[in-house]
């Protein structure tokens, strides 16, 4: 802002433009750049601000918003990428958004922007206990790739059946960062976090029986990991480890 | 007791005693040796019970209480086990003790009785994730000794350094049953669970910090362990699981 | 592992076999027995390891994913133990299952293998407070006699009516392991406890109303019993409960 | 005060005494009889409203502001009972209070009021689970006293060693009311409801290690007791269940 | 038992009946009257022990269960209550139950048996605090009638409209016992034991909003009311409330 | 009440009236002006006592019973206010109330009464962080209006893109008090609270996922505020907001 | 800001100030007057921002900081408001804070500044329900009166005790605000709201025993109060209170 | 492991080592170099697998177990981070630790090593809310310089005083990692989620008063913190975010 400042103030001086003029220009600079809908406030100043367009969570908006919404991120030619999108909400949107893609398991839906994502650097392991925690882990995969980066799938790997895991461990070490995703008694990320020098991001789920109230046994295993260097995520949020790791 | 009342009604139906004199015979058959020192009442018919005589849970109480309760077991021949006793209380009570060992670490006061404990089957392992959790091991340990069985101890096998634990590999699959004491988050019974074939009896600790919650972490990580047949004892019971181990 | 690596660096030595193949048979000997079917890994090595093969948890997978599991495990002549399956789930797998067999209140599905299940020592008794704690009480009992033990049921002595439990007090006293099922305030594995000399396994039940929780008071009640001995497996979890006594 | 009321206005309706004199009157009738000494309010109405004068609960109080409460107390002729009073709170205060007596496990101060307190119906039980739970018991058993009530103690009968309880059947089934107080599981409400037709008080109590949260285990299975009929009181309040009972 | 018992010794030592028969006798002395239906045991003796026969807890049983218990107790003269009746399970059942009268509001089905229930001394008054609280004060109103007391209604005076509750004030002061129903914050109870010397039984709804959390916020209100002698039921409880005051 | 007593008591004195029917007044004269429905009582003094009539809580009550209480209120001509009032609900009762208006995002019902609400002074600001929370802000700013305030809407102002709230900062400091409503991490009042000199009233919403545990997250965040006077209303409760602000 | 700034530009348009020196002004206008100790940033804007200068929360501060800071605040004029200074604090900062007053109840420390305090409108009433909430009471009050209200303190008005409540009305309806102090249960605010038509901000303080979880039951009553329009603070946070309130 | 692997068979293969001799080698390489002290493990593998060697976590150990692990650490030319040393540990070790440092506000010690730790990439700016939040954010700050990075510390900037936070905009845009530490409502990092594109690690402190519950409220509003790409560290855990963000 320091430059345009300068620029306008030398206009200014020079009676180029007129004080009250510049004074709406200079409130103008400091205006962001945001779309309102009505219902909502596009931020379309989030891809610079942050590396990547705002991000459509699904969950509890009806069709016609997604569909607005996704609309004004495409045209301005960011890419999209929209998460927990249910199938019938999909069969709602997809033809209106004609060049999107759903990924079922991951219930995401994501399309190229005209501008190109920069790619990222090195690869993003995901990792995955069970079976049912594969449509976190999923959420977590797509998006990563939407952003740019190379993931490598690692599933079905919990510690009960240890030999699962360092079977993969040369894959493991490879990755320039490593989303856990558990559920249960989320004992994965320590071990994972044993194995790797990289920065490892856990991600609970809610899955699980009797005392593991919605995803609360996983999460505070993974706060108290033993393991060094494990950053936690929210329950189920897949999307947010995309996004901390890229 | 059928025996032993039938015998008695033969004696009434031969005259032997009189109707009067048996009924009270039949009250005393059920009546339970109970010793009552006014502020407890020491339960003299555990050991034929439940095969180990009663156990002195020293928190909370004197000195004075402690030596009068295992004074009353030492003097029947039964062994005598006392378990959260501090060094303070200790130094009080061993002038009076005279057989009694102390084991600081564990906390835990041991007498041999005049009858010798039967021995147990096989071998108990206790593993221990960190040094922070050798009180509550050690406890699990010596109270396990205590009642006949042998044990072997495998401590500092966190499961962030996953080699540590499977370089013991063959002393665990060794045991009959495998007590698996850890803290924070609680992961290394599942770890173990699916490593050996034996029944683990998990021990959480309240080592921990932050989102711990005293042992809360560790418990619930232990009671969802995706491992089958990991049974929990309450946080810090090491004692609880050396019998249930017995 | 021993005897089969020096005889294979026997075979190195003598010329037998080229060190690069014998690179390669090294790596093989500890690669796990696992079977990919895409979306699970069956760890067919855990019958060896474990004593029993590989439990199918049946909640949250479609029929498709436990036929195709269940068909992997009794080809391989294993004993197939599948639990938590609903009768909808039963009736979609049944007509591929030939020789399967369904126990509806346990919700559990079994099918003798090829190879005997060696059978257990001893009885385990399966005690259940009130009639709504069925379904997990028979789930441990279905279990248990899965794994080759004898089982004897012990229905409805909640400790209101102490008198139904005293009545049965010589059963109990006969078995090897006791799994105590309860819910509401969690009592009876701590009188259970008292009366018999066996390791008790109690299993809380998500049975009760207002303050619970979902079986989270009984689960406390448990886990503080003031009977010695007791371990409690998670909330409604009667599989583990058989595993672990078993 | 209908009597009260009706008597005035015929005497404003004689001329007796002046309207503006009566409206005095009519507000001093329903202005309740409390003593404020700065710090507090006695209520010395309480005694006619509730049956018995305001109790002194000693917890966070000075010395000096319970001799004067209890000052303001007894100078009515109302009978004493303050609770949680430390023993060094007793030293200060026992040269003032001349004929008060303390309960130094019960934590208690009583002293007999010029008016004597009718006395109750029936016998009261006392009943504890273990030696930890005495303070709370003593607490209840000295407070119903203090209210009039005849007190039967039975210490010491915990659920795990269930003869000694059934040895007491008789004692139990005798008492109007009973009031059973016991931390760890809270198992023996239940038990003793099963047992006597008598309404149950139960009183957790903070005694107990690991995961009884100071009490809360003991609390929700008393909440959830599978007998009819049990009440329950705050943790560690023997006082009120004595009131409630009395 | 004892006077039985004699005679039967007597009988014995005069030859009258063997000894073998007479341990037979022994034994049946003390076997409770269960009546086992398979798939749960009525406890007929608990009218004798308890003053009420067993009562149904209609939530989670068939319609087939409940006609079945119910038969059970009727056909010995006892007197019916079944709680937690819903609608269509009154109509399932009702056609098999003739003289049976369901109380809707209540949820509650009550049958008077051959043998009347003695009354109860004293009116027993139930306080709700709105109209969201009557199921619960219904069930416990019903209830107590069927045990054979008078019950004074007095509700929607919740302490956010004092006078509404003034203006009950006779009615309250003349109840043995007061019943008080409240979610929300749970603080009617305190106010109405300010109020009266009768015994106070709480219990806290499961109504309220946002962080009531099913009602532990009125719960917890209650266990903490300053009014002295405040006793608290689970939840919801009207029944366990009414057997209280019975 | 003091002026009203005065004159009675002056009538008496005169002879005017009976002493017996001035005892019947002054019982009157303290008799609140509760309307009884026979299912809830209508507490027509709080107008004059709280300034604005008893509003409608519509969660859990029938179509029958809010017009019933809505008739009630609106024929005295008091202004009507219905919160949580569900559309099916309002189809029902549309027709039966001609002049009433439906406010669907707010889920709230408003008549104006024959008498008119007084003005409040200065304008109420309604801030709220995402789409998702909008309901409880539209039942808080729709409440506001009803009792006579003028109301600013400052919607999707999230603290996750702070230059959206900023831009709106003279529409904030303009407010005499703001009312702000936030789910997720409940951060919005701190902010709001450090830019303002009026009080705010922080609403927490049950908006969330994961760890969220249905507006608990929000809810102690808001409690916690760094910035001082921030005061939180129950989760979802945006009439108490608007009640309080008023 | 906008009148300053469109008279700088005119300063440039004019070329009486250069651009580069305006730019530095435009910057500097936005710049807030922060002093930095190198420990603590003081906020000297707030006074202007927010109606009163920063407070200093002495909890967990030195002497030294609270000296440096309070000086800080002093020098330019600002009021001093310090809250939880422990009477040890105090005894060491009183000598180098001249003109400071210290509330020991309270924990309070005030100074006036060389700016006076513009008076607030009406009067807050500061309600407490026991003796033993007056702490918390005490720094609401003395706070709102540094703040520049007139206060009314009405203490020990439980609603176990509700006439001394009533006796207390007229000088509640008198009260721009009333703030509510109590701890165990927490009810005094609901009825304390359906007694006023002013704004009830409820503050629960720690105040209780058993299960009141340190404040957490007076908490979570007084949010889910069934009085409309009570807002609430953090536990024992009576200065918030008075912020809000003024 | 695969090269030394081949080299040994191929050694074999030429006769040159013997094949029992190269079974030991085969079982060596794989040996962990683990440094068994008795009452500790020093794992010398860690620097190799993760790139940091083992730190000494000082909570609860004793000096001379500090010292000897130290000492382990420190001979073989690691460099050494001991986190949580209170003072007078220091006082004990510093004389034994002669080239180590002390850093007193984040309680951390540190040494550098004979092998120079490999300089990290790029700026980590470690943001604080307040002065108390200093000793969890020194611990990070300190610890990721020890582990080679840059850092930038920006303290006391909490949400009530934004300008503060907004004046450090473009040194927090320079970082490639951010770590907030902050506790109360922990709404900072959501803030600065939205300020940055660089990954936020959050850490919540046990700063905090009445409803914080020892940071529970920082924790959870972080794991629902609305900017995404936010992770959470265990609460206080200042060297764990450094490790994660090195």
């Amino acid at each position: 802002m320091t430059d345009a400042l300068t620029d306008l103030l030398d206009a200014v001086a020079r009676g180029a433009i007129s004080p009250s003029h510049a004074a709406d220009r200079v409130r103008a600079l400091s205006a962001p750049p945001v779309e309102d809908l009505g219902f909502a406030r596009i931020d379309h100043d989030r891809a610079r601000r942050q590396g990547f367009p705002e991000v459509v969570f699904g969950e509890g908006k009806t069709a016609d918003h997604i569909v607005a919404i996704a609309e004004g991120i495409v045209t301005r030619g960011h890419p999209l990428l929209a998460t927990r999108v249910t199938p019938s909400v999909w069969n709602a949107i997809s033809p209106r958004l004609r060049n999107a893609r759903y990924w079922p398991e991951a219930r995401v839906v994501t399309c190229a922007g005209a501008n190109p994502v920069p790619p990222g650097s090195g690869v993003i392991a995901v990792v995955a206990a069970g079976t049912s925690d594969l449509p976190v882990a999923e959420e977590a995969a797509v998006s990563a790739e939407a952003m740019g980066n190379a993931v490598e799938r690692i599933y079905d790997v919990g510690v009960a059946g240890l030999h699962r895991l360092l079977a993969e461990h040369e894959r493991l070490r490879a990755a320039r960062v490593v989303i856990v995703v558990a559920g249960m008694e989320g004992a994965l990320p320590s071990v994972v976090g044993g194995l790797v020098a990289a920065p490892v991001v856990a991600v609970p789920t809610s899955v699980g029986y009797g005392a593991s109230f919605g995803g609360l046994a996983a999460l505070l295993a993974m706060l108290n990991s033993c393991a060094s260097g494990v950053a936690v995520m929210n329950i189920d949020n897949g999307f947010g480890a995309a996004a901390h790791a890229s």
